[in-house]
């Protein structure tokens, strides 16, 4: 573990200890995953534990009216606090690190800051955000969202998730809609420690990524209609099947991101067909396309080339199609001065270090809008997120927990 | 209604009736549609309203071991019987007509004879034979396939359905695992009405079909297993898609069809994705491919080229593949004296008829196994099947009916 040149340095060990019994609420049985759909039972149970932890280490903890908990350690003066945070969601086959580590980071900075006895002259803030997965409520990154005034509180709890449960109902079910106001967010900087859910950092060899910037995000719904019919009976130019224009559609999407290459990337990870018999052509299909680009004109340039082969495979089908719009967030720049600040803090402590541009979005994002925001990434072993088997080594943790503190004393001070 | 020219004919009111009734039975509510599929409480309640039939008519009625229902009307001398009959289970969205059509208006025949009182030298049967639609148990046209002892009734008891249950167990619960034997069929010919499940009669205007033979059919399930990843971070190069794989199999399915062309029919009709997010790559895809030809050289060609294709795709996307057969049947040629008869007859009678295969599989197929069989196809409205927009026009049902009763009189006078 590289350490702080001077001063004091963050206990790795109980940043690990933190991570493993979080993990454990929700756990999933045989695997290091873990199951925590916001706002279930389990979601409610991680709440629970994180909020006793902050109440531990003397946070004035406060729970807004979406969910959010910030934690908030007094100054030497008043005003703003620098926030450092992330969320406690995970998606329903996830791990134990995304989200979690900036949340649980944050709180070890606390802790360190507790036993060196450090107070800061701005207060510092630790706070995990409701939905930022978006899994089980779209669109993800709720709860930043509406704690930016990006999303009102009363659409946001109107919004129905995958259980047809709606979230206002699910908040006041576990007890997490909070008086805290939203909406007008007061903080003087924020700095995010996530792992990079990606396989670049591991794969060439770096401690610590500076994140540039978050790419943007495109996410669409398409539901397709078409004529439930016999299998074996309905010759192949007769046939108006929902299942098989889903089909092109998917297959599409890969070769829309191949064609428009950098940066661009392209998923169908969700796709349902009705009555899904093997005998029976498909008269409905829902399906969900992912689309994510740095540059906001290749993003749309992405979009236009998706939809217009969409119109042109419904056509040629005889298939009806109705588009929904899930999120849409563009490109976000993070602040170029806490961007540098990040990169020569870990070189001043001896980590390798590159910027990169993060792929997936992030609540930084949505503090972006409201003050200067950074996030710090630590490699993701063969770049697996969203996976039971995602895994960062504990030196790693270690490394970007000692940026945030070095990042947060320099800010806070 | 054409008329027979001479004698007897059926009560084509009467067979409307006991098609509306039986489709009251699962009736799917705001629709003409039926849900009755094999060995669910609305099979069983199905299954009791036509033995209930059966026996009003004075049919003996015997259950046999894995619950087809077979009602013997006596001849004026023993042996086999000229046996009349198809299915009454339907798809999870199916119609009033697909399989209830042959089953009443074999009962038709019945009451017609009864009111005429007519006696035949042969016995008449009428039966039901259980899973024609293979939609909750595979393979379909179960029933059949153990009467006629193309499959032991241990396997056929011992096979799991979509929901986790045996068939041996359902069987047991609904009262329908009989004690008649089963394998060591006897039956003179065997003769179906069906509706034709296609466009083909009706588009060219005729209301008999005289069916020439069955498709071969090759259902494949393919449980395709890659890795779980973020959407957004992981590389389009770094990928191991299950979905996308799927999706490709899928779309070439089509290509495959229209290149092979003639009869040649492919079908994905079932498709599902874990952990089915928005935001997470498939790890696994588990699909079903559906594939018909009438002649089993192009059939196993089709089988070839898309093994081969699903090789390709799983090694370029670094995903693997498990291939399992659900069913696979050879094309089936019907009784040429059979089907000359029932191109005759309808002639007699005034129908315009036509010789055309089915694409679709029947019960009938695994008869001709064991005996001289026939089917006897009438209009599908715009082709419409396994959907509950179903529909045949009456006069189109009593004209198959009359052709029906026509020829078994004949078969068994």
């Amino acid at each position: 573990m590289a350490e702080a040149p001077r001063g004091i340095r963050i206990d790795g060990a109980r940043l690990v200890r933190r991570l493993e019994e979080l993990g454990q609420v929700g756990a999933i049985a045989g695997t290091s995953g873990v199951a925590r759909l916001a706002l279930t039972d389990a979601d409610r149970a991680g709440r629970d534990r994180v909020v006793g932890w902050m109440k531990d280490l003397g946070l004035e903890v406060t729970i807004d009216g979406i969910g959010n908990g910030v934690g908030v350690r007094k100054g030497t003066e008043g005003g703003p606090p620098v926030m450092m945070g992330s969320h406690i969601d995970t998606v329903a086959t996830g791990g134990r690190y995304d989200g979690n580590l900036g949340v649980l980071g944050a709180l070890e900075v606390i802790a360190t800051l507790e036993d060196a006895r450090v107070t800061t002259r701005r207060p510092l803030a630790v706070a995990f955000f409701t939905d930022e997965e978006g899994s089980r409520f779209q669109p993800d990154m709720m709860g930043s969202l509406v704690y930016t005034g990006g999303l009102s509180l009363e659409r946001a709890r109107a919004t129905v998730g995958i259980d047809g449960k709606s979230v206002g109902a699910e908040l006041d079910r576990i007890g997490y809609a909070g008086e805290a106001p939203v909406g007008k967010a007061a903080v003087h900087a924020y700095v995010e420690l996530h792992i990079e859910q990606g396989p670049v950092l591991e794969a060439e060899g770096y401690t610590v990524g500076a994140v540039t910037g978050v790419q943007g995000i495109s996410w669409t719904e398409l539901t397709i209609t078409g004529q439930s019919n016999h299998a074996g009976t309905t010759p192949m130019s007769m046939r108006h099947d929902a299942g098989y224009a889903a089909a092109e559609i998917a297959a599409f999407v890969r070769r829309l991101a191949r064609e428009i290459g950098g940066h661009q990337v392209g998923t169908v990870g969700m796709l349902n067909l009705s009555p899904n018999l093997v005998n029976v052509l498909a008269n409905r299909a829902v399906m969900t396309v992912d689309l994510r680009n740095t540059d906001e004109a290749r993003l749309e340039e992405a979009e236009r080339r998706l939809f217009a082969f969409v119109e042109e495979t419904a056509r040629a089908e005889g298939v009806a199609v109705a588009r929904r719009q899930l999120a849409r967030f563009a490109p976000v720049a993070f602040d170029p001065h806490l961007v540098g600040r990040v990169e020569a803090i870990a070189k001043e402590m001896g980590l390798r270090v590159r910027r990169l541009p993060s792929g997936a979005g992030h609540d930084a994002q949505m503090l972006a809008a409201v003050c200067p925001a950074c996030m710090i990434f630590v490699p993701s072993v063969r770049g697996v997120s969203h996976n039971v088997e995602e895994y960062t080594a504990p030196e790693d943790l270690a490394a970007g927990a000692n940026v945030l503190l070095r990042l947060a004393l320099e800010l806070a001070r």
